[in-house]
């Protein structure tokens, strides 16, 4: 029987970028300059600022959409669950499991994700608790298990020469899948906004832990890009202009 | 331990449809009417169906959006997996993993789904066999069978009071979940050329056995709704504008 | 010559709608309620508003998406070229001037339109004052004479057998043009909060005074389809979901 | 008064473009190759043109989703008023008639446009045939005559306080504006397929002659960026995937 693979990993790579936060202020510029618009570069730092700092505030967010990055990302299928229904400026590509056999890839949450519910637990506002190593273990255990064992009938129903687009219904949603995403800036704000769960955020959101995961290395990315307006959308509560 | 149950149905039912062959006529009229456009109600038959086959044929698609139709589905999560990649024109609200225990309810094919792998078998053409009932029976066993272990684990999980949107990480793709989509015109018959499998296409797809059963429920109430375009449609090679 | 119209009306008349704020609950619901939920209609009016309220304040956008409403629209090209700006959620159908020849109706603004630049007038945060009838005549007069000169030009052209879609390129944006929009709930939202200025507003906008007027229109044909959305919406700051 | 200025031009300006045909085939290729999937670059160019001609043929569209292309276009408004109608995939930030004085450049035909309805001319299926010399300069100076006075007006207007945002009701379509585009290589390719007019289209179009004109540009800046998938898509009857 193949060995499966546990891992609390999920791999958010960059593919390729392009924009920029003068992009931005120069989409934003053509409103008042027009036809005579400067070619892209020359903005002042600190009119650059001001001005994405007033497009943020004032939510002017349509010259957030010129640009876009592409990210390779390995995610359990329940991440793609909630990712991909975001439609609006998202486009993906993802692995299938109508075409080729699933790799034995699973996911085991780390140590520190709080996973027990919390005293007084309220299933519409729910929290959680972190657990001791023991019931870690114990956990972990009854997963891989559980995984295991669908691993195990998977392959035995593929050896039948079962339709893989069939045999993977007893695959769980914590087998990992590749996935292309593409989104504009402004895109991946509203992604940020609602999948991340920061102090700073003026509209608290919360997100499942391991899409969190996903979108704090997303945001890295993101910060990288777009430097300022990175900076200035957590200055102003985190709020998808 | 709970009962798992077990289903080949999928269920598409009608929540709530508006919309005509007629407003889809007044919507295209308006471009060499204007101003003076009769209300609704009032184009001939055959004027009707002229316009329809021109806007279908000539693949001027905008008119087809104006109306929605919004549909419950009962279905797997293989299905909703492929269902959430329609972005443009759907709109969806689904059952929560997290927020509420996940029904015990797993699909199994029916006996006549294709599910064997058929001889000379390609992976990026692949065709499937019908299996005699011996077969089918030793497939749905494996498959009750991985379905109640992942289960009786699931239920294993939450009862040491596993945050629910991380137990059901050992549940697999084939547990149903209960989905509102709505959509229009135009978007529905762009899902239904993309997931049936006619003869009478000019475009051959090869669609998943089940998104397929769950699209040719959508397209008789479709049909219903939309008579003239959708016999227009299918005459026209089933492309949607 | 043609006489040409003028005039300050701009006409939003209900096509047809669907949707309900049970509905809109409704699909909320089927996250935690999942396979074995109500048909629509039996939430009770406290939970109803309870739930919709929740929806609005923590921004689950996704529930007002189900249903949708068309309007036949009567307005200044200039309308148009704002309102087609709002590409999700909303399709259009509007005359054509290549195919038709546009009607010699104009747009006049009314009396108590504020339209001369107040003192201390800023060009990014423009305020403007109303005007005594005196001017009022005047600038309507000057107006009139253009948009005359411009009808009498196209008529020209268009005797000389001159493609109407070129023609036209002497039309002003003041000229007036039909055109279909269809939105769901949750579009028409953002479109209200956009293109109104209230007192009540969270996030003030600045809409230009025509598009404003087929807002206010717009906005009374929702109130009366989704009331308990629309209501709760005012009284959250009119944010959109 | 302000000289107005007479042009035929209709410019195209790459601002940034990202994306490349090896991207594209390493989007698609995730499906059946997932996690292991190559880093992007190293397709060999036989199975990268096989790889495209496939997407192409059997019309799989997303892979083209990933990248982009911004451009700054400046054309007359009644380009603006069909360009914008394309709402999926792209973003637009445009000058603004209420924030700046609209620049007095106004289009004219080149001689070489066909303009004047042609023998046995139906509505509904316009052509047109080229004018001689002398009828060309007939309409452009018609032309010419209405936009000098319509601008004269519109600085009467504005030379009273009257606000920018109404007193440019009376300006042309043929006025020019600015705006920055931004779209991903398969919308550009919905646009290219909708707004030219090419003898080797699968799906004849008969689009104005002006955005045409920009469509060429575009189409230009397109082939350099991603030129295996815009040869490709020639030969395949330039049907948009």
């Amino acid at each position: 029987m193949t060995e499966i693979r546990l891992t609390s990993e999920i791999g958010v790579d960059l593919a390729q970028a392009i924009g920029s936060d003068a992009m931005i202020a120069h989409a934003a510029m053509v409103s008042s300059i027009g036809g005579s618009c400067h070619p892209v570069g020359d903005v002042s730092p600190s009119k650059l600022e001001g001005l994405l700092r007033t497009l943020i505030t004032k939510r002017h967010g349509t010259p957030f959409e010129h640009g876009c990055m592409t990210v390779r990302v390995h995610a359990p299928i329940k991440v793609w669950r909630e990712w991909h229904r975001h439609r609006v400026g998202w486009s993906y590509n993802e692995e299938s499991g109508r075409y080729k056999q699933l790799e034995p890839v699973f996911y085991l949450p780390p140590p520190d994700r709080p996973m027990r519910q919390a005293d007084g637990f309220k299933a519409m506002a729910p929290t959680f608790d972190t657990v001791d190593q023991l019931e870690y273990d114990v956990v972990c255990g009854i997963m891989k298990r559980a995984y295991e064992n669908s691993y195990r009938e998977y392959e035995h129903l593929l050896s039948r020469g079962v339709d893989k687009g069939l045999a993977r219904d007893v695959l769980g949603v914590g087998i990992y899948s590749a996935c292309y995403c593409t989104a504009n800036p402004r895109s991946i704000m509203h992604f940020l906004e609602l999948r991340t769960e920061r102090p700073d955020a003026k509209r608290p959101s919360r997100p499942l832990y391991e899409i969190r995961a996903a979108a704090e290395k997303l945001e890295a990315l993101f910060a990288e890009q777009w430097p300022v307006t990175h900076r200035l959308g957590c200055e102003n509560g985190r709020a998808a202009p």
